[in-house]
């Protein structure tokens, strides 16, 4: 019936400080999405766990308490504003009024995208293929890979496109 | 801009004799492609190669060769067979005319894929989990993960609902 335009949809779309991620949104706003959709884009940031980011530093001595409240703080700016870059990219995108939510989330982002696209029901889950720059990558393993093989929904990646 | 209606897009669609492939097709049909759309759909078929099927028989012996040419005919009877009632689905779930075009290939399905994906120019691959069913995967490996690791282009893996 190709009734895009009337159904309800769930867009789930993991955004993070990648480019990738926001070439994701770019796509999916671009062919998924149309012009007089009642889809609901909602726009998921996973902070993973500090784990990840003093993982060189097994011991937990050599960050203070002022460093771990400072990277913390970092890393809530960083959430903030990726979701932020990116309800934005969705207004200047987007001509008409979609709506828009945005969600921060805290832990492994292979579960928590899972689990949250299960909790909301999401129609679609959208994603960069990394998800994480290298070096989380190899700490966390492979997020779109994780998701592809774990949640219901269909799942569609978006790689960057390569400058040639 | 939400230009879907506006922009011409090649869609490719790996079809095989499998569920999921038709359940990938039709979400396809139902959240990609809208219904003023100027979208070509390609329906992709990728007979694997003979190996598959008599990989139980190293030697070569046990198949005479009215054998090998039936299992041939067979193989290609389903995939006409395929493609002719995926070409079906799109005129059923799509009510205005939107180009279909399909593509009968032999060889190792991840290979096939990538391979046209890319020669075509394809917008994005959209194809089920599996792509082939339980044993074939085990011979084969899986398809969708070979395929998300090596287009460039966007890939929707859509699963099969599971009854619940």
């Amino acid at each position: 019936m190709a009734d895009v335009a009337a159904r309800e949809r769930k867009i789930l779309v993991a955004v993070d400080e990648d480019e990738e991620s926001v070439h994701a949104l770019s796509w999916c706003l671009k062919n998924v999405i149309s012009k007089n959709s009642k889809d609901t884009l909602v726009l998921l940031n996973v902070k993973p766990p500090r784990a990840v980011f003093s993982a060189l530093d097994g011991t937990g001595y050599l960050f203070s308490a002022d460093i771990i409240a400072a990277v913390d703080k970092y890393s809530n700016d960083v959430a903030e504003c990726v979701v932020e870059k990116a309800k934005k990219m969705c207004k200047d995108l987007h001509d008409v009024d979609i709506k828009v939510e945005t969600r921060i989330e805290h832990g492994d982002p292979r579960d928590v995208i899972c689990q949250m696209t299960e909790k909301l029901g999401a129609d679609v889950l959208v994603m960069g293929s990394h998800g994480y720059g290298l070096i989380k990558r190899a700490l966390l393993g492979s997020v779109s890979n994780h998701c592809v093989q774990n949640v219901k929904c269909p799942v569609l990646i978006v790689k960057e496109p390569k400058s040639s």
